[in-house]
């Protein structure tokens, strides 16, 4: 038994336990890794939590053992050894669950069968109930915390890009330039990337999820730089369209047009608007100067412990934008055999509007 | 319709349809990435396979389709749009399936219940067949073009660990170490670490799956440096125990224990024989030491695509081990508040034994 206090993030346990007081199960286990993070502060790369009420278990193997109970006060560390038979149903009935919630969209069918299997063949009788979304919807507006490691991590990821981008050059490949920023943000202190880079040079720049290669960049074109970085699991996220040499007026047309458009997003968005109508203001610069079908994605999307989580921000995103949700604004344009140019920034949605987080120069030619 | 000469990879399609056809399905539907990967050609991160008697097809979304086009000829490309209610009916329609086998160890329960579905809402009748394990078993055996991208990236391993391990210095954290091995691999071509650097140093090296840290290394002491590589998707997995400075008489007596175990291991390991059998050579050398408790994992595992695959070569492993499959031999010796050695290559199992992949030094003091 143990309270909420007990715990390194008690509101959020808070915030959970509630959830299982006013659904159908009376216990919750957690398995996807981010929530696990989320709300037990466990980094280990094997465990399950298993949260009622009244009790928190953190099941994990023998590796981790050690490292749950320093990471994860509040939780009852329990060592999974053998089969699940030997230590699944009699913890179910320590917990004193008889519905047991389950995050469906994280649990294969063969994990399933074999809990369920385990638990038919002992003396406890437990009913599985799939849920969804749960804890990914707490996680979308961040407390202060988050807030502070999401400002870290995108710092370093703006330092990194500009460290970057000062020494693209003519004829570097689209890797080698993915790699100098790779190498600037693990010499940063970042634990890796938040997703591979994107450096789209070109007329790859006209593809929004390039696979960046062995191109080499040039004059007067534009290069798409998408890149971010993971430190403390939370993630970064930035674009900058970058042009060596004298853009021509059609780069400088699509170029200032693109800004115009994340400009108006980041005057406009205010809380209580859906994702829609968000997407809408930057969608709606881009569609009267007659390139909305070269918009062909959201205009940005929620990050945290994942790149890309709650909030959606795009159309037919119907969620209500909230104080406390960091997403990207991220309007972009692409046009086939010519190019693409993309600019994002992260933003907090804050009482007034929002507030930007990442400042990596924007104009780079 | 196609024929099995239509693939990238004919041979591996035309053992998964002989699957098929011995099956109680009439088709397969692949959702692991690296079972797709191996059948198709396609590298994508996102698309689903389906294969029959006759037909193939490979389902993914407008970022890949051009892609898939290129890299898997024989299957025909379908784009995901809309609902899955759009395309996945019509298509198995098409496909004349009535039990689909599926991936029971990948997919979701929220995956499944939402194919089901939308096949009850259709006018198509599919029953849907958990199966596991049908590819990663094909996986096992590599043919000859497997071979030479496992000795490419395990020569990539070898040379930047070299490297590294000249660089080590009294001081250096274990952080800093792994960097410099990340960063020589990838600047010799490799894609990614095939895991994260374990670097365990001094009592750190008594834990087989230590978290590398910031703790400074130190002269006489072990260091255990577990490492690998990713390139062209495939894995190398490759273990030394350094000592800066002069070992003293423990390291010694422990690291020749460690590594006359291996070597009696390369003697020995036979086609036909079982993992567990393989897995007791080395460990009957270091029982016989009075170390046997010491040695609590596997004496290797198979690696590929992924960096633990099928075969299991360890204690209780039935799998018989045969011509083809390459595997790692990797005894350890590892004691509490002292430290620990492992020594791990790869080898390829041939007709008369196995034959050494790997080729880094091993005495490293």
């Amino acid at each position: 038994m143990n309270t909420n206090s007990d715990f390194r993030f008690p509101e959020r346990v808070a915030n959970i336990r509630r959830i299982v007081e006013d659904s159908e199960f009376d216990g919750i286990m957690i398995t996807n890794s981010e929530n696990r993070r989320y709300l037990s502060g466990f980094i280990g790369s094997a465990g399950m939590l298993f949260i009622t009420e009244t009790h928190a278990k953190l099941v994990t193997d023998f590796r981790y053992t050690e490292q749950a109970e320093i990471q994860s006060p509040g939780f009852d560390v329990v060592r999974m050894q053998g089969r699940a038979s030997e230590w699944f149903p009699p913890m179910l009935a320590e917990l004193g669950v008889d519905k047991l919630g389950f995050e469906a969209d994280e649990m294969t069918v063969a994990s399933l069968k074999t809990f369920t299997e385990t638990v038919d063949a002992s003396d406890v009788a437990i009913e599985f109930v799939p849920t969804t979304g749960h804890t990914v919807k707490l996680r979308a507006i961040k407390d202060v915390d988050e807030l502070k490691m999401l400002q870290r991590v995108i710092d370093v990821g703006d330092a990194a890009f500009e460290e970057t981008a000062a020494k693209l050059r003519r004829g570097m490949t689209e890797n080698e330039a993915a790699w100098e920023f790779e190498k600037s943000i693990r010499e940063r202190g970042a634990e890796s990337l938040s997703f591979p880079t994107i450096v789209a040079s070109g007329p790859n720049a006209a593809r929004p999820h390039h696979q960046t290669g062995d191109r080499a960049i040039r004059e007067c074109e534009t290069i798409v730089f998408d890149c971010g970085a993971q430190m403390d699991g939370y993630c970064s996220d930035l674009t900058r369209t970058v042009v060596l040499g004298t853009p021509d007026d059609e780069i400088v047309r699509v170029y200032n047009l693109v800004l115009a458009a994340q400009e108006a997003a980041i005057a406009g968005v205010k809380p209580g608007m859906t994702g829609e109508e968000a997407d809408g203001i930057a969608r709606e610069v881009i569609t009267e100067a007659g390139h909305g079908d070269d918009f062909g994605h959201s205009m940005g999307h929620g990050l945290g412990l994942e790149v890309h989580e709650e909030p959606h921000v795009g159309p037919r995103a119907d969620n209500v934008l909230e104080v406390g949700m960091p997403f990207t604004i991220e309007p972009g344009v692409y046009i086939q055999g010519w190019g693409g140019v993309r600019i994002e920034d992260v933003v907090v949605l804050e009482q007034d509007g929002v507030r930007l987080l990442s400042h990596a120069d924007k104009v780079r030619y």
